[in-house]
């Protein structure tokens, strides 16, 4: 599978935020972070891992992007598809790319407005004191008013292939857990060693993997691995958002360790249940609060994690929340998650999670689906 | 070794926190990112991966820190050393936790101001249009004067031993780089091998692995892995910031394929002089630019990344920067890279990294120390 994007995608998702930058009267939309970066330019790199340089694109009202970047990145930005790029050395601890900027974004919007990703999980990759002199030196700023999120949350099939590839990879891996987990291993070895598999399997890389273990489940899905033992009858579960060329899964497996956990049986068919009823109800047209509310008559309204699945993509969550509140419409390409969860007593819970596709006819599975009784390890 | 710090580490960074925030008239401290939180809570989850969440804590001029955090953290939360933890369901698209945040931090500031980390390599990690509802709401934030940037530029030696554990894991692994590189393999294989090494040594996770090949070097030290094929002759870099209990470790190695890399003999030399150079300079006082000026001083002012090395600590870089306009002192326990480059020609490059810790009686090793010729794969 090829990796990148052809050129044409990323003329495509340009032209469509101008015609809705257009309708909105932005002059501009000024980027910062890294998916809204790559998003437009193709610029990929795991060095944003590093926050001491602040990276900006300007994407103008028409017209192709400009790149305004630490000299670091020149070769590589050289690379995608954009000409425009200009370089300062950074960091520089008197003025860090803000004359830079000011001067770009004062030649793209003149007099007009520039907008900036402000809403539900965004935020600003520069410091504060810095975007405060760009305010002061007379640039207007204002919402984005949704354009990068809403374009980002529809995918091309070939964003979507690298999706189903990047599950495939941890469906893989799963299969082959036995291999680093088994009674009496450690879970954190066994996280080091799900890793590993992950690797060996194809991931480029492995953001993020989360999981617990315990008779009854686990206290939360967030946490790090400590030097807990598996023991006989115990739920383990991995969570993993593995990457393939800068797209992510994001599934999770429960395990039986030794036999199969009893206690859990029952949640273990509720959530899968729940899984079946939230595929059937995303459906183009429903709304994020139906898949949530298909789900939620199956497991009751319980808090785990304060949603029942999300979006998808170059983030490991991203998009719409399967919540109550949301009530985005569900549309063609949208890559979602199904994590229904329920609490199993001790305020100990179990969840399980799967990645979906919206089709016109429906919703297509990209996570290997879990059915049957859990696995025993 | 053991994970975590204290309960009294925790203390006394707060403490020390506050006697600053009382110089600086700061009534609290907003908090926003994942090593801010970390770092006086020790709140410690790989789910910041995760945009969707804000998480906010409050450090107020006297008395405990406070957590203002989504229900999903909660019992993590619960397992660290604070104990007022207030909690919203999240992520809601109508009130993401601001209200819970206005009416602590008018309870913890009344009419005070709020710093905010606003400088070098700092972001605001919630969305912009939230900030401003806080602002709207009659708060007044300001500059964090460098406050939290300052405290964890000096490690404490638990956090030292664990950088130094993570600088010991990742030596183990390009000791056994051969067992994955050889001429004929490709890059992005390596990478993934490499990957798979670190975590076997022991690292928890691999955040960042960039590097590079080619008979002159590399055009550039940020770029992901091709299906690059190494051949003889070429040197292969490899740079990494793997992790062990939430500390990071960035150095590199270069290795030749097949053979002794001819024209790499005489860069190879410069950059092992350069490191000496600025080893020897890395003294309790002296400057960042300093440090900077003794290893140009034997590579030339060449801007292959825009500078010579950085701080290194619960991130891959923190800190300082080796430029000639840094003039940050350096004190007994600052953790920092030595990162010279030199130009191989047609916009080829090599460069070397080493992790060294500031004592009082100069530096001190953590990354094991490259000497010797170029190793031969």
């Amino acid at each position: 599978m090829k990796r990148g994007f052809e050129q044409a995608e990323y003329e495509a998702r340009v032209a469509a935020a101008q015609l809705a930058m257009q309708q909105h009267e932005l002059a501009a939309i000024l980027l910062t972070t890294e998916p809204e970066v790559r998003y437009f330019t193709g610029f990929h790199t795991r060095f944003w891992e590093s926050p001491s340089r602040p990276w900006f694109v300007v994407l103008p009202q028409s017209g192709a992007p400009i790149a305004v970047i630490p000299s670091i990145g020149e070769a590589l930005m050289r690379r995608c598809w954009i000409d425009d790029i200009r370089c300062w050395s950074a960091p520089d601890p008197l003025d860090d790319g803000v004359s830079l900027l000011i001067g770009t974004l004062r030649e793209v919007a003149q007099e007009g407005k520039i907008g900036v990703p402000s809403g539900l999980e965004s935020h600003l990759r520069m410091p504060l004191a810095d975007f405060g002199r760009l305010q002061a030196a007379g640039l207007v700023f204002g919402d984005d008013a949704g354009i990068v999120a809403q374009l980002r949350a529809i995918k091309s099939e070939a964003e979507i292939e690298k999706i189903a590839r990047a599950c495939a990879i941890a469906g893989r891996a799963f299969d082959r857990l036995g291999d680093v987990a088994r009674q009496g291993a450690k879970l954190d070895a066994v996280f080091r060693g799900f890793q590993g598999l992950l690797l060996a399997e194809g991931a480029d890389w492995v953001p993020y993997l989360a999981g617990g273990a315990g008779p009854k489940g686990y206290s939360d899905v967030i946490s790090p691995a400590g030097p807990q033992v598996l023991a006989m009858g115990d739920v383990l579960m991995l969570d993993t958002g593995a990457v393939w060329d800068g797209y992510f899964c994001d599934f999770d497996r429960n395990f039986s360790i030794g036999l199969p956990a009893r206690q859990a049986a029952r949640p273990w068919s509720q959530l899968q249940e729940a899984a079946l009823a939230g595929f059937e109800a995303a459906q183009p047209g429903a709304e994020a609060a139906d898949v949530w509310r298909a789900m939620a008559a199956v497991t009751g309204k319980s808090d785990t994690a304060g949603r029942l699945g999300h979006g998808l993509g170059m983030q490991l969550t991203e998009g719409l929340s399967l919540t109550e509140k949301d009530h985005t419409i569900l549309e063609p390409g949208m890559v979602i998650t199904l994590e229904p969860g329920v609490e199993t007593g001790d305020g100990m819970m179990l969840v399980h999670e799967e990645n979906i596709v919206i089709r016109e006819g429906g919703a297509q599975i990209l996570s290997p689906w879990a059915s049957g009784p859990m696995p025993v390890l």
